[in-house]
């Protein structure tokens, strides 16, 4: 994974943090896999970064154009459907973050650095 | 790690996101804990998550009351010095965000949740 490559600010991320449960890798990753997928087709999309560790905590950030995009993919029915079982199954806890981003900086890799 | 538990919005995030050299191992993992207790310490401070991965690619995500709290605390002496050793030595490329958080929920976890 890489940091996503995101236009100038002002643009928006949800920031998902979560604790898995024990239950249902196979179906947890698959379904994670989908939504990404979904995600990433999705207009107003961005970019997506997303890390868990070895003890359960993860952090997925998503990155949107605007607050609508963020909407309609909150309420896309796959997605809705993933939610659902994400409360039942997968997560022991999460929080759910909107956020618009105001400035940004970074260093290294993208050529176009200036 | 668990999710950061925040007060209600607005508040502000600062979204680090970054990919570790192989590095200095010993001398990073120093200062981040360093760095996380300085950062609990400064005024404002509402709260940090953080998790990497085994490819090396990690979110940090930090929580404060106002921008001028994260101002604050970019340019304390010490923060400034790890920042230069992290450009330095630990960090092949990263991205930082600040953002404006303007809605939050959650699930699971704290007695108190709705």
């Amino acid at each position: 994974m890489e940091p996503a490559q995101t236009p100038s600010p002002p643009y928006y991320a949800v920031i998902f943090s979560s604790v898995r449960t024990a239950d249902d890798p196979d179906g947890y990753e698959a379904t994670a896999q989908r939504m990404l997928e979904l995600a990433r087709s999705m207009p107003g999309f961005l970019g997506v970064e997303s890390v868990r560790g070895a003890d359960g905590f993860g952090i997925t950030v998503s990155y949107w154009r605007s607050e609508e995009a963020i909407a309609d993919w909150q309420r896309h029915a796959e997605h809705l459907e993933a939610q659902r079982l994400g409360r039942q199954r997968w997560y022991e806890r999460f929080e759910l973050r909107v956020c618009r981003v105001e400035r940004a900086y970074g260093f290294g890799a993208p050529a176009d650095r200036p």
